[in-house]
């Protein structure tokens, strides 16, 4: 689903991953990491698809938001586990969304 | 692939779809469209998965570099036929990297 963001500007973590073999409990994390993201302040949707190579896209108010995530005691067990278990490779990059724009189609054309 | 970005600032465009059920060429114009961004001046590298929603993210290394992609000639006959055809639904963000960090597996530990 296509997360409806508010106008700009706000926040963006790109979070691009490459999985290791090692299940362990992995799903379940990701599906309570993204219900937890959701009951932090200052979030506003997130985005996310594997296919290969793993990009999830959380979008945030502002970047104090952003920090309070990071070091959230839960998340930040999550973290640890995933460098020592479940990701071979990641990359997070902190961005400020500046412009954004959308198509719907029209469904009577 | 994780694209192997240089050091903040640089910008990414988020590219988020849902699409249609027709395919008509689908597949070959993204191969192009992935091709021919390669060839931009201020290209960066991207990112690319799609699991019911698709997530494209290009980086780029200035916003002129983005802007020049939107209206390359072959790039706008593949946003319309994308608009007419293929997606249901997109949404398109076009943000500042402002700081970014990676983990890479320690292969000897």
């Amino acid at each position: 689903m296509i997360a409806p963001t508010p106008a700009p500007p706000y926040y963006a973590v790109i979070f691009t991953s490459e999985r290791t073999t090692v299940d362990d409990g992995y799903g379940l994390m990701a599906e309570r990491m993204a219900e937890l993201a959701q009951q932090q302040s200052g979030y506003l949707g997130h985005e996310s698809a594997r296919e290969g190579v793993g990009i999830t896209v959380s979008y945030w108010d502002n970047l104090d938001a952003i920090k309070n995530w990071k070091k959230n005691t839960e998340h930040l067990f999550a973290q640890k586990k995933g460098r020592d278990q479940w990701y071979a490779k990641y990359k997070t990059r902190i961005c400020r969304v500046e412009r954004d724009y959308e198509f719907i189609i029209n469904k009577d054309s």
